[in-house]
């Protein structure tokens, strides 16, 4: 007697509206396309609450280490703000306010005791994508057929933060199957911009991205197998790591075609400020998680790494590439706007740009879509078919059934032609380093040809999957806002194909006026310590460092 | 008109044979079983090129450093030693004493004109197993269809050791397809032992173990997925590495199923001591292999964790696990009393010793073999079926082509399991630790079930595989040799199935007498530093630590 997806779809669903106390509940009838302001205005957060939940996070664990901020009143702020942030934005999958109470109390509890805290992270609530299992709670995916299966260990990075000392309380929102970058299932539909409901939020990590957009997290993690970290940091203008495989725990998370390992998915963090992102790096690598996940590199957090670009920036200069155009697809005037505007900003700051060519961009695109499709979409059609619920229509662009999976052999090929690509592009770099007598120390590019993106238009990810094919370290720079006054439309487009053609015709400067803009800033593979150290730079050069 | 591939075999074997020049042949006529000290006695080498040739690789870079050696001499003294060492073991696929002998000029050339090395090595020869590419060179890897196609480039550790000054002599020998532990291909046939011919120098780098072992090489560089680094090593009384994944770059280099990522093969070095092993990985890591082969981690030399190690092993002493079966296959007499005299030697010298319980060998070893077999041994029959060549016999049990290969789902399945089971195997490692109350540094077990082998009974790799798929550093250390007065046939010997019987079996103490017996120190991933540190500690304990 199985039931209607439906039913479980919509059970879940009141269980997740259910999990926000009454008093929490905030009318939404009258709202605008904007809720940015909602948290600030709509009369449910103190004002000591609002100004935790506009903290950094460094500034947070600092005041709950040295006792002048307690846990549970931290906890009591992000759970209010959030409890907001999905009734704005639809962008939790789980929420859980009662089990992060009851883990601050007992924080607040050992620190009273002993006079300490657990660990780095003592006291400060981390959102999590809803891939990252927490004993006790579901772990859907958005998949209607993991619904009811309840988790009965903590995944390796769950377990590690929990031991640092955070807090726990939401599961974000993704979209069926995590393989595109706007985030809609079947059980709660989908999740919209915080700065427009009429945007993605970005996807898959796009349940953190609008949660944390809005503050009703501070620090949230993601997942990036082709943009999911990227896309969503920077369509509602935030930083987020993308870090190279092997740097960051994965073990024991859900995932899409789970065993997949010619392109790995990675996890990393999404949140106001590279300082932010530092703080969780630094916390987690404390743990020592290769001593738990087989597949993470024994690599302390590398001071002298950070130092040594630190020095760089305030000494000799960085010497950076950039581009705009990967060749497939041109960027809308928004996005080229604001490479112009980084470019010329560490120029004038007296650091070196150069051309950087996009080599054999085009290619990678299409080895990773192939990567991404190696199985026809048979896992994802498997889950689906346990539950009956439909594929969401973005799947169909991606996995198409039609085709025929690969054969051990033509997988083996694919890896063998990944592996010399790789070469090659390092190779680019190192003749690079040799023309200009320096390193160059990492390249600016676009991460989507689009500002944030209305809904059902997100079509390439090749600014972004590129980079995952590299195993690159990529770190997201928020820049600017899409600006009708200053974007016009670009009328003498000559497109390069069909993608091309359509990506630039839906380009309209008055939908997009406000979008976020952002770059990432790509660094060579493990470079998390430089690339972050660049990119905090960057966002100091360009003025967006911190505030809201 | 394609000729028969035993006349292209046969050209092929004439043409290494005509390599080795008219005045370095020998009379090997009326050698015995063991040819070890036919290179002192046979009159070839002068008094000075025998103690260069008897010399650590680390006394020769010193004094190719500080001018008290050319690398012409060197070379020349290596060069002839090779020839002789191909004579009596058939260890070598390429042999080219001109093209050295050009290169240790230039160095030399380099020498006087600067006053300085190119680099760490300079001068050195280092011996090659056939599968490293080197610009000009062929490279068969014992198959006849690869006869006749010459290198363009070199493999990137190829051209890292050139940088570093290192002479290119010699290419060694290794089974055709590269998956067994003995050394036998159709073009030059069998390579033995220099002990004694009868036995095998093991596989698939057994050309290397052979030519190292009779001091033809002096660091030569292997393989191994499976044990093929660390078996030539045990049989032939030498030190090997196998590095983690990552650690040295494979990029470039011809291999068995390129382009097979689920477990990879390494690239390491095979010498004489552990001082050897460490001046190669140093003067490797200080090229930056990162920079040019992108699966290489970017994690230099980390001389702070070897100082750790040796600290350790003169103040509080090592903590080590060990155990002799792993519940597969027990091994020979000889090597249960090799275990035994590690651990008794360690424990009189006041480190801890405990048991460790082999986790799931059994499962790993299936697990590994499955994945050795994913394409059902289509890429070596498409391969052999270039040529016309037959299968060695040895390739049977490997890879069975009435199977069907693994489709993507079953791949990523065995994917997972391999990742879940990597992780059980660290949770087990850190309850030891749990329970001891500190650091297990490392743990001890053999590398074979048997001393160095006759020929064709080679049966079990888990020993050496079970490794491979925890992709952990691993370090041989020679022993002690079999003893017919003291190894006798278990005659209370009761099998667990029918593997076990067959391989003990085998174990005849007449046979087996006189061949060498190691063991392998088994680090966590990526811990060469102290993982060698370890394994030249236990050398000296055990009175091993170099000697010819």
């Amino acid at each position: 007697m199985t039931k209607d997806w439906r039913e479980v779809a919509a059970a879940k669903k009141q269980r997740i509206n259910d999990s926000i106390p009454k008093e929490w509940l905030i009318d939404t009838s009258s709202l605008g396309a904007n809720v940015m302001d909602v948290p600030a205005t709509c009369g449910l957060l103190s004002k000591s609450e609002i100004n935790i939940t506009n903290s950094s996070a460094t500034d947070l664990v600092a005041k709950l280490a040295n006792g002048s901020l307690k846990a549970v009143d931290v906890t009591t702020a992000f759970c209010k703000r959030a409890a907001i942030s999905h009734q704005v934005t639809n962008c939790a999958l789980e929420f859980f306010p009662e089990m992060a109470l009851k883990q601050a109390k007992e924080l607040d509890e050992f620190y009273e005791k002993h006079g300490r805290t657990v660990g780095p992270l003592h006291g400060l609530p981390i959102s999590l994508k809803d891939q990252l299992r927490v004993k006790g709670l579901e772990t859907t995916m958005g998949y209607v057929s993991w619904i009811d299966k309840y988790d009965t260990e903590d995944s390796v990075l769950t377990a590690l933060l929990r031991k640092a000392g955070a807090v726990f309380y939401i599961k974000t929102s993704v979209p069926q199957s995590l393989m595109v970058c706007e985030t809609v299932n079947n059980i709660t539909g989908r999740s919209v911009n915080p700065r427009n409901k009429n945007w993605s939020p970005g996807g898959s990590s796009g349940g953190e991205g609008a949660n944390v957009g809005i503050r009703g997290g501070i620090i949230g993690v993601g997942t990036d197998i082709g943009g999911s970290i990227r896309v969503p940091s920077a369509f509602n203008f935030l930083y987020g790591l993308r870090p190279s495989h092997g740097r960051m725990p994965y073990g024991k998370m859900a995932n899409s075609m789970e065993g997949q390992e010619t392109v790995h998915s990675v996890v990393g963090p999404i949140a106001h400020s590279v300082p932010d992102l530092r703080l969780f790096v630094k916390s987690v690598l404390e743990q020592q998680p290769w001593k738990h996940d087989s597949k993470v590199i024994p690599m302390p957090w590398r001071q002298s790494e950070h130092d040594a670009a630190v020095q760089k920036i305030q000494g000799e200069k960085l010497t950076l590439g950039f581009f705009n155009n990967d060749g497939v697809v041109m960027p809308h005037p928004p996005i080229l706007r604001g490479v112009d505007k980084v470019v010329s900003t560490l120029r004038e700051n007296g650091h070196t740009l150069v051309d950087w060519k996009p080599y054999k961009h085009d290619y990678a695109v299409d080895l990773i879509q192939g990567i991404y499709a190696s199985d026809a979409g048979k896992d994802i059609h498997t889950v689906l078919s346990e539950s009956g619920e439909p594929a969401i229509p973005n799947i169909n662009d991606l996995v198409d059934p039609t085709r025929s999976g690969a054969d051990i052999t033509t997988l083996w090929n694919v890896q063998l032609q990944k592996w010399k690509f790789q070469m090659e592009y390092l190779e680019k770099w190192n003749e690079m380093e040799e023309k200009l007598g320096k390193e160059m120390d990492a390249f600016i590019m676009p991460i989507t040809p689009t500002a944030a993106i209305r809904h059902n238009q997100f079509r390439y990810y090749g600014y972004a999957s590129a980079i995952n094919l590299l195993d690159f370290t990529s770190v997201v720079v928020p820049v600017t806002f899409a600006d009708k006054g200053l974007d016009k439309k670009n009328e003498r487009f000559k497109p390069m194909n069909d993608m091309d053609k359509q990506v630039q015709g839906e380009y309209d400067a008055e939908a997009y006026h406000g979008a976020p803009v952002a770059v990432q800033i790509v660094g060579r593979r493990l470079t998390e310590e430089k690339t972050m150290a660049i990119a905090e730079e960057i966002g100091r050069l360009l003025g967006n460092a911190i505030t809201q």
